[in-house]
């Protein structure tokens, strides 16, 4: 997946020190006292000596309400109305975020998608944001307000309304902090930062200082839900520092960054499972050159992304071909592959569904040795049996019994240590000059 | 009052023949199955051959829980936050109208205000239209499609989203007429039409077929809810016939259209009751000139609206002034008057509530004599007393006790017969077209 379009000059590198971009997502802003909660905290920041723009959300369920009032009237509504529809969400958080912060006496202004210069492709549902243009937020911010940003909305080029998808006001928050330069987009959520492991599976894991893109990537695309992987590659391709903090609790977040030198001490940041995988095996493939690839070819065409692939040859001339794919395109998968398997001369399609994939990630791999060993061995010493591996620079992921996948977390977590703070050496002055005149 | 901005030349005179634009009020689009409705209304309009262009209203009682969410908030929102808010309302009804009637196979589109062309003046809540570039909308009429645009709203010059004010998408929907040039402009209502009085008073109130916008201006500004006077203002200037009829009930309403000779056979067209006003007594102002100059400039100063004057010459040199207002600025007038009456050296200011003003219009009366003495022969005739009388070149009001409005409203309607249908001429052609000439 390849970073959002082709950004115009509005995006550059270098941050405007003082500006802070918050955003606060539904839940956060559930009924007015959460509201009033919210608007605190961006007062705070303002008061800090901070210029703020915050983007928001739906409030609380609104968005479900509103998938309902829609479908109360047409079971299968038009893409270009639901954006019409679910837009005005975002547009009444802004409206009264907006009012809420007016009443504590600070001056602030709302502004829909397309007021504050978002303008996306027209893939209505998941439209990607092309540019942005902040014209007006930057005269807003210059005549001393706080200015609410409606999030997972743009302008497409019909100038219709259009939504982001998941995560949408996520990206819309880091791709304003990109366009204005800002010295961090904080994002709340209702978690405290981004962890080690799932505290839930792995009691003893740590809050994350600091994480580096790239593992945040892999841990995002990997079933860690803090993040949505699409805003993380706009921050990597723009610099945006993201800091990924709670709206409930006021502490230190974690602070998605650039990787810099000392972050490769840490051979492993974090750890994390993905159960929402089934495993597909296509038996008795012939042993040809290219038949691999026109399977891959229909399953592409069906839209359909493949994760990991393992080919094993078992017998003479014959081959199995395994592979993991979302479990919701599993119907699809199995639909094009029983086509394909009759004009390959395949034997059998299996599908596994009692799978899921474990993943060790950290940039530090690159520069040590031995972490795959470990690894294995660690969950061999337990007893758990490995399906599948695929690795890459900076990720091992093995695919186990769906039932083992809490342990082998919880394994993996002690073996690397990850619930002990990182011991950080000095930073080794020579060293890094060295780096820099390379 | 003036009728709406500078308009630019996309109000021009002369009707596209086919094109129907058609609003539907919040009561007609209350829930779901209203939806369905309205869409079915629309489609028959559609299947008769007509291009529709139709604006809608926030859906039932939309607009009073966005209201009250603000107020949970902020006990006096600005104006500006209220209209980002509010505009939600109808954005929700376009989108949800759109996909009604996607689901019956029509292709539709939902516009807001701002993608309509609407652009306003900067007064949030109370905003004029100034002009409408229909740019889009004839491109999607273009395109074989229905198009739906949120009522009562639009985009100020400062490209922020601007509400209309009270009856705001009659007004919407006069406006796309008048820049379309469409046959005609329907109003749906929860009435069946304009009628000759309320018929809750006068129960054989009969419903007009046709009304002359003079007429219907000075029935609207006199308490017949029906249409605001902005609205038939504009059509007036524009020429847009506007057919008032009810969303529940399919049958004929009554159509507001341009004057034509043979209306003035009919001398009075309809009976109106106005017991919102209250009468204010200036008593004892010395009977010099400009003293009642004087005393206006201060009520106007303040913007209260005067309706009926007179004045009253009690003694040697000394008069007394009566005018109605609206009971509303009551407590305003008062103060501008206390105020006024000190540095004056009037005696008293006597405010009487008891009063309702009953009024007689018709275009008619241009032609015929009598009138006025026929309204108070009959009043007097059923002991009905007279407090103030005005009268204009199409209307004649007088100012009663507030308990003998009814009664005053069904002795005048019967003194002109308008239970009866009117007994129309034939075409005096000779006559029209010697008018022509002259």
């Amino acid at each position: 997946m390849k970073p959002e379009g082709a950004v115009r000059g509005t995006f550059l590198k270098g941050r405007q020190m003082g500006l802070i971009v918050q955003k606060f997502g539904g839940s956060s802003l559930a009924d007015p006292a959460c509201l009033r909660r919210v608007a605190a905290r961006v007062l705070e920041t303002r008061r800090a000596g901070h210029d703020v723009v915050v983007v928001v959300s739906a409030m609380g369920d609104t968005t479900d309400a509103l998938i309902e009032l829609a479908h109360q009237v047409n079971s299968s509504p038009s893409d270009r109305e639901m954006d019409m529809l679910m837009s005005t969400g975002e547009q009444v958080s802004v409206a009264v975020l907006s009012m809420a912060l007016h009443v504590m006496g600070v001056e602030a202004v709302s502004l829909t998608g397309a007021q504050a210069g978002i303008r996306t492709d027209a893939a209505h549902r998941k439209a990607k944001i092309l540019r942005v243009n902040p014209a007006r937020i930057r005269r807003h911010l210059r005549e001393g307000r706080i200015v609410i940003v409606a999030g997972f909305q743009g302008l497409t080029p019909l100038d219709d309304i259009a939504t982001l998808g998941r995560g949408g006001s996520d990206t819309t928050a880091v791709a304003l902090a990109a366009a204005l330069r800002a010295e961090r987009c904080q994002i709340f959520t209702d978690v405290e930062g981004v962890y080690s492991a799932d505290p839930r599976v792995v009691p003893d894991a740590r809050k994350l200082k600091e994480i580096a893109y790239d593992e945040m990537l892999e841990l995002a695309s990997l079933g860690a839900r803090v993040l949505m992987s699409r805003s993380v590659e706009f921050a990597k391709k723009y610099g945006v520092r993201i800091e990924v903090l709670s709206s409930f609790v006021k502490a230190p977040g974690t602070l998605v960054k650039e990787e810099v030198a000392d972050m490769e001490d840490i051979i492993v940041r974090g750890i994390s499972a993905d159960q929402d995988q089934v495993k597909l095996t296509i038996g008795h493939v012939p042993d040809r050159p290219g038949m691999a690839a026109r399977i891959f070819r229909e399953l592409a065409a069906a839209n359909i992304n493949i994760d990991m692939i393992v080919q094993n040859t078992s017998e003479q001339g014959i081959t199995d071909i395994s592979f993991t794919i979302h479990r919701d395109d599993q119907p699809r998968a199995r639909e094009v592959l029983e086509k394909a398997a009759r004009s390959l001369k395949v034997r059998h399609v299996n599908v596994d569904q009692d799978i899921a994939k474990v993943s060790v990630v950290g940039v530090g791999m690159r520069g040590h040795s031995g972490v795959a060993y470990r690894v294995f061995h660690a969950l061999a010493e337990n007893n758990i049996n490995i399906l599948m591996i695929a690795t890459s620079e900076i990720k091992i992921s093995v695919v186990v019994r769906k039932k083992l996948a809490d342990k082998a977390m919880r394994v993996l977590h002690e073996t690397f240590s990850l619930h002990k703070a990182p011991r950080r050496p000095a930073v080794k002055k020579g060293a890094r000059n060295a780096r820099k005149k390379s």
